[in-house]
């Protein structure tokens, strides 16, 4: 199947990101593309102060004009969509969060962003940022079953913990989806490096970003991209807005996994990974 | 403090091998190096055939040629050696093993190979290669406290687990060493990107090759490489036989953690990793 990747620019007007973001997922469809990524705050500029004002309350979808637009546009175009994250306002909190609605507009899950990014020191010229000041972390690791496999979900700084993806590998997953706003510096180093580096796991990584004129409180790195299970990048995009395109076939983690059998290589008896909640539940 | 990369080429006999070693090393001091690599089986051809041939008994030195020429050239020049690895015999088994000396020629540690190469399925029109029908796997991680840090040893395919780099990152390690001689179709797709990598702990990595036109049962990648703790690649070399060196801060590492604090940002009550055999000799 084709995933399509939105690299929006996201301006200072939310319903214009909305028209926009409904635009790029129609030129996705009409490219062939039967899931559609969005990037990390597609509806709202990424600065602290904006969070707030953008933010929607999903339990009623008619009163949050961005899922309700994911959800029509989903179902108008039979497409699977990783909505990306916009903020969600929750009893008093706000959350980074990432929506998934099915080719019948259905409302299939939701992530919120676990690993909130919350600078120290600037090391390499960094604007300084403390996402942690604004937004909660969400709790829960989000794998969702879609007509395009088993799909987990990152947002941004949750790629640079492999536990994750550990974690997502381990319960089935084909695709993990990172909605991501890498800055300029981080970006640079390691926005590349943490997608391929998840081919520890054998599978695919899709990313998608804001396009670097972008509103907001930092300048984005952009360069959304595909990445397949011997790391090796499929498609890959500059930093204007775009929708790029990659087919994805998840035969090739089956011959990844049968040519380096890694995972019954791994030495249970000198090192263990522990899925927390999996485990508390099933004790 | 300078580390040298020994890139050896290896040849078909072993006394060959062991003064070329040598030379290597007395230039890689002579460059100003105080930490020293050596490659993977640099004293044997990678040919499975070859392994019980030149493997050496460590329980006597004066009989290991080896390992001995590394004890006598380490306190010559007053440097530490991580030895790459040898064929090793012991009690009717062979093992692929890394042998840690000090400056004072003393043996300070080894490391049997815990992750065997057994390929699969070719995928990459890899030479099928199933190494644990002629070598045992190693029991234990192994982190040796140097003049130079707090050092973590993997060989080869041992670097395609990250939860052995997460153990050595725990343990305290500054620097993990990764002789290794991957062959030309994993080299080119993954020996660079397995390196960085481990920035996903924020440590130095240091990889030594043998060269291309070593002698052995396939052709080997050669590009041993210098990471520091962003990933970055601080030196690098082709695939003749060389001397690589390189300058090693471990300040970096600190620099990089005050930027990024990734271990107090995981989510213990989501994910965990256990350090088995700690666990067990602590309970």
């Amino acid at each position: 199947f084709k995933i399509g990747i939105c690299q929006l620019k996201v301006t200072t007007e939310k319903s214009t990101n909305i028209l926009k973001a409904r635009e790029l997922i129609q030129a996705a469809a009409g490219k062939g593309a039967s899931l559609i990524l969005l990037p990390e705050m597609w509806n709202c500029p990424y600065s602290t102060d904006m969070f707030a004002k953008f933010a929607e309350d999903f339990s009623d979808i008619d009163s949050a004009p961005s899922l309700l637009m994911l959800s029509e546009v989903a179902s108008s175009l039979g497409v699977t969509i990783i909505g990306g994250s916009v903020p969600e306002k929750d009893a008093g909190q706000l959350y980074n969060t990432c929506c998934v609605f099915g080719p019948n507009g259905e409302f299939k899950a939701k992530h919120r962003k676990i690993h909130l990014f919350d600078m120290g020191k600037p090391l390499l010229g960094e604007v300084q940022f403390k996402e942690s000041d604004y937004i909660s972390a969400g709790k829960n690791p989000t794998v969702v079953d879609t007509d395009f496999g088993c799909i987990g979900i990152g947002i941004c700084h949750d790629i640079r913990f492999p536990e994750l993806a550990m974690l997502y590998s381990a319960t089935g997953a084909q695709l993990i989806c990172y909605p991501g706003a890498f800055n300029m510096s981080t970006g640079a180093a390691l926005w590349e490096l943490e997608q391929r580096t998840r081919q520890d796991d054998s599978l695919y990584v899709a990313s998608c970003s804001p396009s670097r004129d972008s509103a907001g409180s930092y300048a984005i790195w952009g360069h959304s991209t595909v990445v397949g299970p011997m790391g090796e990048i499929i498609a890959t995009t500059g930093h204007d807005k775009t929708v790029l395109i990659a087919d994805v076939d998840y035969a090739a983690i089956q011959r990844t996994r049968e040519s380096f059998p890694l995972e019954s290589q791994r030495r249970s008896n000198i090192y263990q990974f522990v899925d927390v909640l999996k485990e508390s539940s099933n004790s």
